[in-house]
């Protein structure tokens, strides 16, 4: 019916081990709601949700929930990255205040990363914290966000610099509930999956190589089979490094560094660029880093797998000293070096220090040439 | 020159046990500096205060860490329970990624209990947390709410609806900051210390007897010693119990059932109560409680040393429907029992079950005779 991957987190006494269901069968929403009131046999629900999400998929589950005699209450929060702040965290905590929600409550985050990111974030302070459960509703989400408890929103200042790591007792991935994403959105989640390949699995790039048509077009099975894949090397890496202390959890970055200057400057743009879509860009940035510091060459391998699951390749034009200099200012560090992931072999990935501006010789002196 | 007491975490592989100083000599700030730099060594520090303790402290606490080279930023908020709400911990969190703090960064909380409230919550979630110090100065801030990593903030539907269990890396009482309270604050933060010693120490409870005036009259080597012991049973509460999920921590809310109920009604009035006031008022009431319930009458013991050290005792003029029905609404609990804390005898606690409903009728039955 779905297949199980558990995240063990370590050295923790508290057993806030979890597991991740992957289920692409129809009527998820039934197996999730028996999942969840086993784990959860009691409590108040709060459904956070967005507009999107909500008119999709919100009254199947909360029908399931319902159904098994589930007191629950949903809040339903504006589409997109502008609900990931302070003020909609403090909305959503008074309004499950006033609805009698105790520290026994439990916090359902229905859709994609920025629900997960909010709601999660809810959980963590909301009567200083209770319980939390994930129902990704997005490829990005399934295969990356949803699992690991960051949470978090954006300050002015930057994205996610307030937040909290909480784990959630639970994460439903319904993969059938991708079919309702456009293939843009799709595609920018087999960025995260790229991701895991060339950090973690040759495996699985092998695979992902095999198949890169039928993942662009959405084939179910092999969606499934992509984010329970995803999902495992993502648990490995969480459950040994929760709090992002040790650097394996670092290695989670790789083409995110520049990737999210990318991603940031093209808000400015007539069509911003999708998270993954940035990723993916960041990588191939790193990828050129990575050869320049006499690394091997990675790019073409992952130039060709990037352009066969139609995510963007187009690096050089997006490049510029106004972007770059981003990289500094997001990561706070001034002249001071940041980790860097770069991929040595595929399957292999490790943290060097460079400092931003080092970086930055790099990518424009390549760009030059 | 200062007494050290540790707070050990149980069962905690990541060692967030603590020491708590208190320190009765001048120059506090100097040893304070150097037990900081020991700890934490590296990383900007972010200080956190509010008008009038900025204007008391704040210029030699800046001095003795920029006198060690630590980089330092302070923030300054309005006096009063107003400042801790989510819009204030958004600001701080936005003035300190603009500052530059990043991860390695320390927030000193240097105030009372609301700058440590507050400035523990911003901890929690700056970063998705970094480490503080508590400097607590007022003497309930000592005895009490520096102690056990409770931070948050209030919401409009109710007082620390928000918030996290995130424990402090260092505490440092400096009595001697106590000197610049009034009587009324000073007296306010006994009440705690009253609390301590009614649910779990028969010792310090007859040494307060022996010494209530001059607690009262502020003896700062008698203030030493009180500080000192009140942390020394926090910490061995909150040791055993960090969240609150055991009940031992439950008995730190002895007089808080009813005192908060108390607090909150006294905000309509001219001359609203101090938090400590309302919990010698709120202990009256659950003695009265023990008492209907047919245990022994501590009313009269506990009455006479809050009347030693001049807190007020004039509960039936304050008792009404009105204010009880708080106590539902407080807890969110409408028609289900609340964990009660009752005193059996004299250094001993224990939770009793009971609806809010049960609680009116006893203490307004007894107030009608």
């Amino acid at each position: 019916m779905s297949t199980r991957v558990d995240v063990g987190i370590a050295n923790d006494p508290a057993d806030r081990s979890y597991p991740i269901f992957v289920d692409g069968e129809p009527d998820a929403e039934e197996r999730f709601a028996a999942e969840l009131c086993t784990r959860l046999p009691a409590g108040r629900i709060g459904i956070v949700t967005d507009e999107t999400v909500s008119r999709l998929h919100l009254g199947r589950y909360a029908d399931a929930l319902r159904a098994r005699n589930r007191r629950l209450t949903a809040a339903v929060v504006p589409d997109g990255e502008g609900s990931k702040s302070m003020a909609r965290a403090e909305e959503l905590c008074e309004s499950f205040a006033r609805e009698g929600l105790d520290r026994g409550a439990v916090i359902v985050a229905l859709g994609g990363g920025v629900v997960g990111d909010l709601a999660g974030f809810v959980a963590s302070i909301f009567l200083r914290g209770v319980s939390y459960v994930q129902v990704p509703t997005t490829l990005l989400a399934q295969v990356d966000s949803s699992v690991g408890g960051k949470t978090g929103v954006n300050l002015p200042a930057g994205k996610n610099l307030v937040g909290a790591f909480w784990q959630p007792k639970l994460v439903y991935a319904d993969v059938t509930s991708l079919a309702t994403l456009s293939e843009r959105d799709r595609v920018a989640g087999l960025a995260e999956v790229i991701k895991h390949a060339f950090i973690a699995d040759v495996e699985l790039l092998a695979r992902l190589e095999d198949c890169a048509d039928r993942a662009c077009a959405g084939d179910p099975k092999l969606l499934e089979e992509l984010v329970a894949w995803s999902c495992e090397i993502k648990a490995r890496v969480v459950g040994t490094d929760e709090r992002e202390t040790t650097g394996a959890r670092a290695l989670l970055n790789f083409g995110h560094t520049i990737g999210h200057a990318l991603e940031s400057a093209s808000h400015k743009m007539p069509e911003p660029l999708r998270h993954g879509e940035a990723v993916g860009l960041g990588m191939l940035a790193a990828a050129r880093v990575n050869r320049a510091l006499g690394g091997v060459d990675l790019e073409p391998r992952l130039r060709a797998l990037l352009s066969a699951v139609r995510l963007p390749v187009d690096l050089d034009p997006r490049l510029s000293h106004e972007v770059l200099a981003r990289v500094a200012v997001d990561k706070k560090r001034g002249g001071e070096t940041l980790g860097f992931i770069v991929v040595d072999e595929p399957g292999s990935a490790r943290v060097v220090a460079l400092a931003p501006s080092r970086i930055s010789e790099i990518l424009l002196g390549i760009k030059s040439r």
